[in-house]
C-alpha cells in the first residue's frame, strides 16, 4: 500500500496526496514509510513562509500569490496553519474561502492544518507535508502560519523565504518586533497599502530594518502582488548566486535531523516507562539510597540509552 | 564555596537559602552541585500545591494557611509562580503585599519565581526550590502556581497534596474543568465562600466530584482556614496510612528522574551541534545522498548517543 502511495503521490495524484496528508497529521507510522520513499525525489520546491498576525490577509495575500505563479507556469502547494478551535474567526473563513478558486485548478493543491496538540508536532507535520508537495512536483510551496513569537512554529526552520506580512499603522509594533524579525524574515510585506498610514510604516519599517527588503500590496484589489513575487524570486535568484540558498537548504535539513533525534530519543524514553529496571531505581531514588545527580550517567547506561 | 552554602541551608540560613534559589532560578550549574549534598537530607516536608484561575485568593489562602501552620508550630516554605512580565497585575501585588506579615517571622520563607523562559523550566526550577526549602528542615512547603490547563506547570508531579482553589458562581466553568481536576486535585477549595451563590457552587462541586473533599473558604477574614487545614492534615495522615503518600513520593521521584533524564539528552544533543560529524552528516543529508529516516539509528550511533 506504502508503495503505490509512494508512486501515485511522485504522480501528483490529488487523491493520495490528501491521503498522506492525513497521515501526516495525525502523526501515523504509515506516513514515515512513505516519506522514505519520498526523500530522494525532494529538494526542488522553493518553499515560501507567510507569517504575521491575524488579521493581516495573509490567505487573500496567498491567493494572489498563486494566481501570479500560475500565470508564470509554476504549480503551486498551500499549506495552512490553522489555530484550530480556539478560534472559529469568520474572517479567517472568508479568507479561506477565497482560496477555493484555485481548488479546480489540478496545479494547485491546497491543504489546512490544525494545530492542535504541541507546538513541535505541528512544525514536524508541517515539514512533512512540505516534503510531499515537493516530491509531488510542486514548484512553489507556500506555508502560511500565524505570528512571529515563542509559541508559534518556527518558520525560519522550514522554508527558504520567509515574508513578514503587516498592514499599516503599526507603529509601536515595530519597535517591539525588533529582535526577532530581522533574523527570520527576508522580505516584508505590508499588506492593506490602501489603507491610511502605509507610507509611514514602510519608512518605519525601512528605518528600523535597513537590510530587508519593504514590499507594499494590497491583495483585495492585487496591487503590488506582481512585484512581490518579482520579489521573492530577485531573493531566489540571488541567494542560489551567492549561496545562501545552499546554507539555507543545509541548516533546514540540520534542523529537521535534530528534531528527529530529538523524538527518537523520546520514543526510547517512553519505551522504558514501564521498564521493571526503571522502578527499581525510582524506589532506590524515593529511599533515598541513590542519588539521581550523581548517577545519572550511570542510570542513563544502565536504563540502555 | 558549594559545601558552606549546603551547610548552611541545612542550618535553614535564609541568606544562603536566598543565594541557592537565586542559582536554582537561573539554572546555574552551581544550584546542582548544592542540591546533589542536599539530596540526602530531603523527603521530610509534606509539600501542597495551591494552584487555581488568577483572581480565585490563592495568595490570601496561603497566608491564612500559613498562620494556621505557624499556630501548630509548623515551619513553612512558601514558593510562588509569578507570571512575571506577562501580567503585572495590582491585585496580585497586594496578595502578595498580605504575605510580609510572614517576612519577620524566622519560621517561614517566602519566594516567588518568574515565569520567564519554557514551562519545563519553571516546573525544574519550582521542584529544585521545594527540595531547598525541604533540606533547610521546613515541615511544610506550600507551591502556589496559576491555573489548570496543558500550558502550565504540571503542580501534580511536583507536590504530595494539591488544592484546587476556585470560587462561587462558576457553573459552566465546572462542567469545562471535569476533565483534568478529578485527576489532579486532592481537595476542592471554594474560597470567597461569604460571596452570593457559595451554596450552589458547593452543591454543584459534590455532584461533579463526588469523590474529591470540598471545604469552603473566606481568606479575607479567616473563616474556614482552620478546617481546611484540618482537611490537609486528614488527607496527609490517611494518605500515609493507606500506602497513598508512599506511592505519591515515589511517583514524584520518578518524574524528576525522567526530567533529568531528558534534561540529559538535550545536553548531549546541545553538545553535538558543532561536531564536524554532524556537519558532514548533515551534508550528505542535503545533498540527498543518506535518507536520514532509515539511517537515523546509524546517524545516532555515529554521533554518540
Amino acid at each position: 500500500m506504502s508503495a503505490d502511495l509512494t508512486k501515485q503521490v511522485l504522480r501528483g495524484d490529488i487523491r493520495a496526496l490528501a491521503a498522506l496528508m492525513t497521515l501526516i497529521e495525525n502523526h501515523e507510522p504509515a506516513a514515515t514509510a512513505v516519506l522514505k520513499s519520498l526523500f530522494p525525489h525532494t529538494g526542488h520546491a522553493h518553499v515560501i513562509g507567510v507569517t504575521g498576525a491575524a488579521g493581516v490577509g495573509k490567505s487573500s495575500l496567498i491567493d494572489g500569490m498563486t494566481a501570479e505563479y500560475r500565470k508564470r507556469k509554476k504549480s503551486v502547494g498551500i499549506l495552512a496553519v490553522d489555530p484550530s478551535s480556539l478560534f472559529s474567526s469568520g474572517a479567517l473563513l472568508g479568507d479561506r474561502i477565497r482560496l477555493r478558486r484555485h481548488f479546480a485548478d489540478p496545479g494547485v493543491y491546497i491543504r489546512s492544518f490544525a494545530t492542535r496538540g504541541a507546538t513541535g508536532g505541528v512544525s514536524a507535520a508541517l515539514r512533512n507535508a512540505i516534503h510531499a508537495l515537493d516530491a509531488a512536483g510542486k514548484d512553489v510551496v507556500i506555508a502560511e502560519t500565524i505570528g512571529v513569537g515563542q509559541d508559534e512554529v518556527e518558520i525560519d526552520a522550514l522554508v527558504h523565504t520567509v515574508l513578514l506580512v503587516l498592514v499599516p499603522d503599526m507603529g509601536d509594533e515595530i519597535q517591539a518586533m525588533k529582535a526577532g524579525v530581522t533574523e527570520i524574515a527576508d522580505l516584508l510585506v505590508v499588506n492593506k497599502a490602501d489603507l491610511p498610514g502605509a507610507d509611514l510604516t514602510v519608512q518605519q519599517l525601512r528605518a528600523a530594518f535597513s537590510t530587508v527588503e519593504v514590499v507594499t500590496t494590497a491583495a483585495s484589489n492585487g496591487d503590488g502582488i506582481e512585484q512581490l513575487v518579482d520579489a521573492i524570486e530577485k531573493h531566489r535568484v540571488e541567494s542560489i548566486a551567492n549561496g545562501e540558498y545552499a546554507h539555507t537548504q543545509f541548516r533546514l535539513c540540520r534542523e529537521e535531523l535534530l528534531d528527529l533525534l530529538r523524538q527518537r530519543v523520546m520514543r526510547r524514553l517512553a519505551a522504558k516507562m514501564n521498564d521493571p529496571a526503571l522502578d527499581e531505581i525510582v524506589r532506590r531514588i524515593a529511599e533515598r539510597r541513590l542519588d539521581p545527580y550523581t548517577q545519572l550517567d550511570v542510570i542513563a547506561e544502565k536504563l540502555g540509552f
